[in-house]
């Protein structure tokens, strides 16, 4: 049972709630230093699980807490609540099933789980009424999936925005700041630890839109696998992009964007857009996250704070320990999510087309004309200064229109021979989001 | 129980949860509202009492609902849940001690209330195994105190921040924005619908600081009644504080300001402030609220949104009501809110010093004078182009020192003969907080 008052009520499980970490990475050590120094009430660290565990022992946990590498000690013991930080679907995903399948609650961290196969996982913990959470997995220490369910449960939510990956916005807020290419930035993340060796499944929005996915269930109460989420490359962003779009009042970040519409449909993008340098997202500097929430009833609300790193998440993990071993038996009747009708990226938003071409006379008419033969207008025009006319950037901006329209019309325009590299497109955020 | 799926569990009452609604005013009528369209599920409006009900009766509601003006109908009812939104401590603090007596839960926005009295209610809750929550009671529909219950439950909170009022931010972000006067802000303010004819309890603090105590006892539990917390008026900022805060690269906001200390004392302050440009205290404009909490292991985590409002804050009633409604009876062994060991105002920050003065040689000379006596030292002197020399604004900064101290020295300061009005101290807040 969940308490209403201003401190845990102690735990369901007699006198003591047993865990099990799996996993004794960065977040599993701040997870036990917590669950050493600050346990919630009645919660006591029994087993840590990891691959050649021998290295990893360290003399800051208590000598009461078993040590395995062999998974099956876990499922044997006596723990209530296993802790799943192992990451990944496999073997992460058995190891989850047979730990509810043996009557265990179990609390993780692991975004590409629970975006993948959460709804299933769920269904199978409300089968052994077992308890399974989550709230780590989505914005590190922010509490968006507890606010999800509970304080916002009054509101039909209708939007979703976010700044879901710390490495992208460090990257793109180091490019804002210091006019650092998209490589020079990675590296420079890469030596301060933000971005990993392989950071492809970040640039490429694999890892925003997992949390996209687990928002959009979440917020919007629909059933989207990630790999149906619109997802663009950070990649595609230049220097003088930031340059361009600061004239426009605007920066740019790696935006996950959701919405409903009234036929069940879902559009869901994870990309570079422009958003305006008024607004929460332009805010939002080097590692952080936000996810900006729009209701029926309540308005936007904001939430912001580390997306990641062990501190924030194991805070994550630890209050979906205090809570489980607070509650009840899992009896509830189970989620109605929807599976979409429809799932596409198509928002309708301005956009902003930035070119790079050897200059000569009519190449702005010739886009113009592509543009009317696929009734878009053209909103305005902007070319900075600029040292050579071999390799000209300029940037048109475009009234709000499909995404698969402008395509089409820049795939025509791509074709044209004034071209030095391929046109880059990116959405215009309103000014009336954040 | 509380759920742990993406959706609502059913009642812990049976077929239906019955919820009695005690004011229709702003925050009432927008309740019904959501409990018509779009009830939790198994929640069911039966009952609503107003004074002179007979004027507030709606066609929107669904006849089966009761109307009344008798209290009484209310406590005989078979209602589970009453909502507490006649606002003020007397009678409403009363009816939900009959309500609790009754073996009703209670959900409640009345901060005034849970500021004076949440604990004693806490406590009379648990004795019926009856629930009384409050969400509303705090920035609106920005769902803090759940945060800090569930999702931030496995951090230990050490500083809270927030704007809770906001009239007072309005008024000051129309000041700083248009060179208004306190005055002509206000006045605006007024016609706006964002404050009272009577702005006392914004204008001085009294709201703020009501909020904060509850937000002491959440965060940081510290059991502290609102009287204790030092509180100044917004009124001793005036347009030419701005002007001098944009020189430092800052602006001004009333700042409500707590954190516990490691001997078990509190540091409560609501008092308008100096905030850095660039910080998330800054970003709120309008009136908006925001809550910046520093954890020990989670760092910080901001929450922000519409901090009043009939739409904002019945979502916060709803989802409260949803919450209860899914919950089992009370058996939460109660809070450990300490009573701390010494409540003060006794921030050490750097300061802002604003003098109007009847201009001629020595002034610097004789306020150092002064500063050097009581250890102060001084930063910076700022002198803005003005035209008149008869009442000349100029500002001091001043380094990290006691409050208590300070103004020691600026009544000192304050004695010297070349005042044109009395000197304006403001806290500075530091370039490492939000």
């Amino acid at each position: 049972m969940d308490s209403q008052s201003l401190t845990p009520a102690p735990p369901a499980h007699g006198s003591r709630c047993q865990v099990a970490l799996l996993g004794f990475g960065t977040v599993g050590q701040a997870v036990a230093r917590i669950l050493c120094e600050h346990p919630p009430a009645g919660v006591e660290l029994t087993h840590i699980f990891n691959r050649g565990v021998a290295r990893k022992r360290t003399d800051w946990v208590p000598a009461s807490v078993q040590w395995t590498d062999d998974i099956s000690d876990v499922f044997r013991s006596g723990a209530h609540i296993v802790v799943e930080l192992v990451g990944g679907t496999d073997p992460a995903g058995e190891w989850v099933e047979r730990a509810l399948d043996s009557g265990k609650s179990v609390v993780t961290a692991n975004k590409q789980l629970i975006a993948e196969r959460g709804a299933a996982l769920l269904a199978r913990a409300r089968e052994r009424r077992c308890h399974l959470r989550f709230e780590g997995s989505v914005a590190g220490g922010i509490p968006i999936i507890g606010a999800l369910r509970d304080g916002l449960a009054g509101d039909r939510i209708r939007r979703v925005l976010g700044i879901l990956n710390g490495t992208c916005n460090y990257i793109l807020t180091s490019m804002a700041n210091g006019d650092a290419s998209f490589d020079e930035a990675l590296q420079q993340a890469q030596v301060l630890g933000y971005a990993e060796a392989d950071p492809t499944d970040d640039v490429e929005g694999y890892d925003a839109r997992a949390k996209l996915a687990i928002l959009c269930a979440a917020a919007l109460r629909a059933d989207v696998r990630p790999q149906r989420i619109a997802t663009r490359s950070i990649r595609v962003v230049e220097a003088v992009d930031f340059a361009h779009a600061r004239r426009l009042g605007c920066t740019i970040r790696q935006v996950s964007h959701a919405e409903g519409d009234e036929h069940g449909g879902l559009q869901a993008t994870v990309r570079p857009t422009l958003v305006p340098r008024h607004s929460a997202l332009a805010h939002v500097a080097g590692s952080q996250n936000i996810v900006v929430l729009q209701g029926r009833y309540g308005g936007e609300t904001v939430f912001s704070g580390s997306g990641a790193g062990g501190g924030p998440t194991s805070v994550a993990v630890v209050s979906d320990i205090s809570a489980v071993a607070r509650l009840e038996p899992e009896r509830d009747e189970g989620p109605t999510l929807r599976v979409p009708t429809r799932i596409s990226g198509e928002f309708v938003t301005p956009h902003y087309l930035r070119f790079v071409v050897r200059d000569r006379p009519g190449i702005i008419a010739r886009i113009a004309g592509v543009m009317e033969q696929h009734d878009i207008n053209i909103d305005a025009v902007l070319q900075l200064p600029y040292p050579t006319k071999d390799a000209l950037p300029f940037v048109v901006t475009v009234e709000a229109c499909l995404p698969s329209i402008l395509a089409e019309a820049m795939r025509h325009i791509g074709e044209l021979d004034f071209h030095v590299q391929p046109p880059v497109d990116l959405p215009i955020l309103g000014g009336e989001s954040s």
